[in-house]
Formats: C-alpha cells, structure tokens, sequence
C-alpha cells in the first residue's frame, strides 16, 4: 500500500477525498477546509462582520468545528445550548461540559437554557406525559429546540442563527422528504432561510462538507466533542438514511455531493411548482409566546406545554 | 405461531400482504390479483378489447403473469420476444424455452427477434466492439430492445406495448432517477405514456404489484418461469436499489407502495415545472429506421448497427 500524498506539498496525506480526488496533509486541509466554508459563506451571502450570529451548539464536531472556523473566520458567534436533561448515558451533562471547556479555552460567550430549570421537566417527562411526545423524544427535541432557537434570537437580538448541518444531514433530509414527496418541504430545504415575520434566518456553512471531513476536522484542530450519539437518535430513521447514502457513497464516491448539487441545481432552475410555501402557512400569532403559529390560538410548542400542567 | 387465515373465507392464507394488512388464500389471492389489475387498467384507461396489444416478454415471472392474466380477462395480446444471445448460464436458450412452453400451452402468438440472425451479432460481440457498448451490456440490451420493440409494434400495427414492471421496478427507476435529480425523467415517468409521433403507446398494468406479488401470482398459476435473474445484472445498481427499498420496506411496511403513490399525487398536482418533454426532443426522424431521434441523421441504434460493419 502506497501512502498518499499531500496535493500540495507532498507530504503524507491524512485525508482522501475519493469524490473530488483531493488528498492532503495535516495544515493543507485545514487551509482547503476554511477556504472552502468563506467560499460557501460568500457565495450564499450567509452572514457578514456585522451580523450577531447565534450558533446552536451540541457538543458535537459539527457546531464546535463550525464555531471555531467562524470565529477565526472573525465573526461574531454566541454559542446556545439548550439542555434536555437527557439523563441516559449522562448525555446532556457530558455535552454541556464539552461545550464548557471549548467556550473556557476561547473566551466565547455561551447562553445555556435548561428545560429543567426553565420548564420544570425533562424531555423524557415531557415525552411521556404530553400526547405530542407519547413515546417520540425525538420529535418533542425538535419542537423545543427549534422554538427556543426562534425566541432567544428574537429576544437577545440576533439576527442569525447558525446551525451545524453537513452534507450527509442534508441528504438524509432530502432522502427523507422523497419518500413522501412532501414537496413544499424538498423545495424549501436549503442553506439559508430568509427571516420572514417572526422567524429568524437560518445559514448552515458546513452544508457541503462530508460528515467524515467535520470530522476529520475536528480531530486535527484538537476540538473535544461528544463522540456519541444522541441515545434516543439509535435505529431512527435518519440514521437509517445516512447508513444508505454511505453505502451508495462508498459503491459510487460523489454520490452524496451529485445527489445534493443536482437538487440545488433543479431548485434553481424553478422545477419545482410549489404553491405551498411553508411560510406562508404560519400566518397567527401565538397568544402565549408571539411565535408565529399555523394554530388559532397557540402555537404547537405552548399547546404541549399548557398540557403538562 | 398462528397460522394466518383469509380475509374472507378464514382458510389457511398463502401471503400476506403486510401493506395492506391483507391475507388471502390461493383462490382469492387470485381473484383480487385480476380484479386489481383490472382497475388498473381501467383507471388509466390503459387498453381496450380493440387493441392490438403487444407484450415484451423476457421468460420472467412479471411478462409471464401479464399475458396470463390479459388473455384471461380477454384482452388481444402477442408476445415478442428478443433474443440477445447471452450464452452465459445459458440464459437467453433457458428464457425462451419458458416462454414457448407457455405459448404452447396456451396457444398464444409469439414473435422473436432474435437479434444474431437479425443483426449478425450477440448482445456480448456489440458490447465489445462498439464505443457505445464498451464494458456496458445493459446499456446496449437497452438501447436495442427500446428500438425493436418500437420498430416491431410499428411494422405489425400493435397500437400498444406492454410490459410487466412491477412497483419494485418503479420504485427502483424513480429512485435512480432522483439520486441524479433528472427532471424529464422523473416528471414523465407514468403507467402509461401515450403515443407520440413515431413512438408506440406504452403501459405497464402491474405497476402497483409488489414482486413478491407477482411472484406469488407466477407460482401459484403454475406458470414456469425463467427463476435466474440476467447473468448481467449481478451488482447492477437497479438491483441495489431495489435493495435498499426491500430494507426500508421490512422496517416501515407500506414504504414502496407510499413511494411511488405520493410521487404520482405530486406529478397529478403539477409540482414538477418541466419544460422539457423527453418526447419533445425526438424531433428528427432517423434516415435509416425511420424512427425519431434527436440526432440529426442517424438514430443511436443505427449509428451503433453502422460502427460494427
């Protein structure tokens, strides 16, 4: 077996990039890897120097990696971490001390909203006592999670909230909404989300990149994450999706990135007729927190929480 | 374990049909077979008692099924049948001797063209001595049985072609199609594609059919058929795909059947914007068939047929 090589300098390559045949050393691919997210940036007009960017971060090599380019990158990032109180494998607790010690070692500012402390429960006490939650963490997470994102941007004023997404996210997203064809969801998926009344807009920088390139990433800028997965995240169906674009992947390196470019692509050239947009749909305001809402009165999330009382 | 009884008789079930949470035993297994078939058939208006119906048979269990079950319900149908010559496992002498027991039996019309007295030349010499075909059989089984199923239903005055995919062969096709996100292709895939200047009418009754159904619909008329797949799809990516359908089918019953029917829900609303009609591009008429083309001589048949002489 012959070492590979840096493309650049020659050295001994500790990343290979089948699908775009790009291999490279140590400090080459960090190099590759910031030009690559300002490039994404600056084509996708994602954010600028004046922006006051919210990171949502996991604990995971995606929003830390993310966080620690952007800052290099000088922009102005706070870090959010909303805790579950996921008690399982100590999730929550080993995330949130992963994060601590990141935001320690670079002087950044981080925001912590614990449900436990502001709601009063858990998400597995939610889960189990709402009907929304009725044995799906899962969709209670998102549904907490995204409302939080939503009310802390609006309420501390920022006027972007950057999330982690990767490429291999972004496919199993897109594979997800294909089975049903759910089209006002495929048409809408993309990198950035314009702010509309009430909803902050939403950028993911690191949308092209290979989970295995964040993680390579990660690994070489020495940033402590959480290797594991979420506990609840075991056997969903996104895992499932990822495990078969993985699988075309390895039969057909690109697949992935050509799957993903050809959508944008047929998003650009307006193929799809969508009449729906998922915006236009969260016409109320809600009379509990002011988020906009689909729903009459309230919105989903105080729905689920006036149920817990 | 219980045995599984018939919905409406209560003896023991032959299949069940997780989907639709369905089980029925031999005789009316076969009975709601045509009866589904027939309001297929009706549905999309696919064929009438009039027609002069041309099936493309391949000795396989769909083809096989099709033209029992369309004699059976009275429909005028003659079998073709293209001998490629695949001398591997004997595959191509093993297929049409099931199709001429079948067509003995039930004295049917069977054409063949068989394509090494036609032509001069197997499915393997055109793959290695043309460009086109280098290294790629299923390329050129294609190219040649789209042509001479057209040019035979032309010449002969079939007004219809049918053939027996199954919703596996859809779901497999539609899926292909997006991993690319090709448009024209994924916008005009249909049951039936109606003639078009140059180019016969197309339907595929069986579409709604799980292969496990119509599998269990071959063996149960006795019909013999042809078990081995063509020597020349092992690791083919229709078949992987295929793969990874029949997976998330066993974790979410009902997944292929939603696949293709949200999608044919979504093509009915007209969200695909698809300026680009496949049949649209067929605009020349090859000067040696006769057939369309969008070439501005020779169609890419015949330009394959000439670069062998």
């Amino acid at each position: 077996m012959t070492t590979l090589k840096c493309r650049h300098c020659g050295n001994n390559a500790v990343i290979n990039m089948r699908h775009s045949k790009l291999a490279l050393c140590e400090s080459h691919y960090i190099e590759w890897f910031h030009r690559q997210t300002e490039k994404v940036i600056k084509k996708y007009n994602m954010i600028s120097h004046s922006d006051r960017i919210l990171l949502a971060v996991s604990g995971g090599k995606d929003s830390l990696s993310l966080w620690y380019i952007l800052t290099e990158l000088g922009y102005k990032v706070d870090g959010l971490y909303i805790n579950l109180g996921i008690t399982e494998d100590d999730y929550s607790l080993k995330s949130q001390s992963c994060i601590e010690e990141f935001v320690n070692k670079w002087e950044l500012n981080l925001i912590v909203y614990n449900i436990q402390n502001e709601i009063g429960y858990s998400l597995i006490d939610i889960s189990q006592s709402t009907k929304r939650g009725a044995g799906r963490p899962c969709s209670v997470c998102g549904l907490i999670k995204r409302h939080e994102k939503n009310q802390i941007s609006d309420e501390q004023n920022f006027n972007v909230l950057a999330t982690g997404h990767n490429l291999d996210d972004e496919v199993a997203t897109l594979f997800s909404n294909t089975l049903t064809w759910s089209i006002p969801m495929i048409s809408n998926q993309s990198p950035v989300l314009e702010a509309t009344d009430g909803f902050v807009r939403k950028v993911k920088p690191l949308f092209r990149f290979y989970e295995r390139e964040t993680t390579a990433y990660a690994i070489i800028q020495n940033i402590q994450y959480i290797y594991e997965e979420c506990p609840f995240s075991k056997g969903s169906k996104s895992i499932q999706y990822k495990h078969i674009m993985n699988d075309l992947e390895s039969k057909q390196p690109g697949t992935k990135i050509n799957y993903f470019t050809s959508f944008q692509n047929a998003q650009k050239k307006g193929v799809f007729q969508n009449n729906d947009q998922i915006s236009d749909r969260y016409k109320n305001k809600c009379k509990s927190c002011g988020q906009p809402t689909t729903a009459p009165d309230l919105c989903a999330y105080c729905r689920m929480i006036e149920s817990l009382k």
